[in-house]
């Protein structure tokens, strides 16, 4: 029995980050990376969110729309990159189904619309998005929960500073703070090279030495 | 863009009900109602579910296999069947793509066999599976969440008892009354004609009166 499904798009995510460096590992991480989802106008019934207002949080199904393939164990950053798990026992991209999962906040809804803005947002900018869930905490919630090998807590590993001009508003230094705070360096690789990532219509330059991220050059890109 | 994308599943589950009718509306709503996942025989790997034990919950995102067809607005049963809300914030399973999230309560993992025994289920018999992943109560669990229209608690509506001859084991005994006590009716229709469901393999006839769902018949089927 095959019974492969297919299943499409019914929106899209608008984030600060066209690429993957630097996305948070986890939904809600970093509270000032924000994403903006975007109902397609097929499923932009004015009914079709209604009652959502309600809710403080939602689930997003999503899709890890720039992979391919994976492998029955992979290296969780969280163990060094060294030791393996089995692909089911993590949240990898790499799975049989490339399907993310997000609990996120919602900080506005406009129904008429069809746009959902939220915070704690873990995508790339241009996300597809499968399904957009309630989050019911009777049934989803359980803090008490045993969670093996993973993180248990939410708070950056590193401090960050500027060392050049920063060109960017209270909202975006907070954003663009929280998300080199994760240390979005890969295996947590330890030397002091210089790391760059694109941030909005920019290109961010930083390395990090003693706990310290230093953002050193802040480009805007022609595009 | 169309961006559709194929999904099969990785495994199915095995639960006591083949039909619909008596499925709890959420997962871990009936703790001795049990699932048993079995992985395809092409993702069994011994190592796909290494690291797993270490956690107590997972995730699974499966196939509302039945349906077909959804619309922009859904009747909660929570709301009595009346008021109209938006598939999207509902947990209803005839959405865009028909796709299930529930977190369920590890009972026991074999790791060689490919097989995950769990707690909590929601799903019939022979449910497709297309991801597992562990619980991260760290930025999975949201209990201080708003919930809007929907339970906050998981109790059961209904006290059960039988006035007929109960060929149950304890387990089978709690999970029945477990599943009968949500009040699996549609849209709560309240009056006392008899209502039947498949459980195992036995067909189950009960009435509600006054708070208390009586069963009343239990007929081995011939399967």
């Amino acid at each position: 029995m095959s019974n492969e499904i297919q299943i499409k798009p019914i929106a899209y995510i608008r984030t600060a980050l066209p690429e993957k460096f630097g996305v948070p590992r986890q939904s809600g991480l970093v509270d000032g990376f924000t994403g903006r989802l975007e109902l397609l106008p097929e499923y932009k019934d004015a009914n079709i969110l209604r009652g959502l207002s309600g809710f403080s949080h939602i689930w997003l199904i999503w899709g890890f729309s720039e992979n391919t393939g994976w492998s029955a164990t992979v290296r969780p950053p969280r163990l060094g990159g060294n030791e393996r798990v089995g692909v089911f026992a993590s949240r990898s991209p790499f799975r049989p189904n490339p399907l993310g999962l997000s609990s996120v906040k919602i900080i506005d809804i406009d129904e008429s619309a069809g746009i959902i803005t939220f915070s704690g947002a873990d995508m790339v900018d241009n996300t597809p998005v499968y399904d957009i869930k309630p989050y019911l905490p009777y049934t989803d919630s359980h803090p008490e929960a045993l969670s093996g090998f993973a993180k248990t807590d939410k708070d950056g590993d590193l401090t960050v500073s500027f060392s050049c001009e920063n060109p960017f508003s209270k909202e975006e230094t907070d954003a663009l703070k929280g998300l080199i705070s994760q240390d979005p360096r890969p295996q947590y690789q330890d030397d002091e090279r210089i790391y760059r990532m694109t941030f909005n219509n920019y290109n961010i330059g930083f390395f990090i030495k003693d706990g310290t991220a230093t953002i050193t050059e802040i480009i805007m890109l022609d595009r």
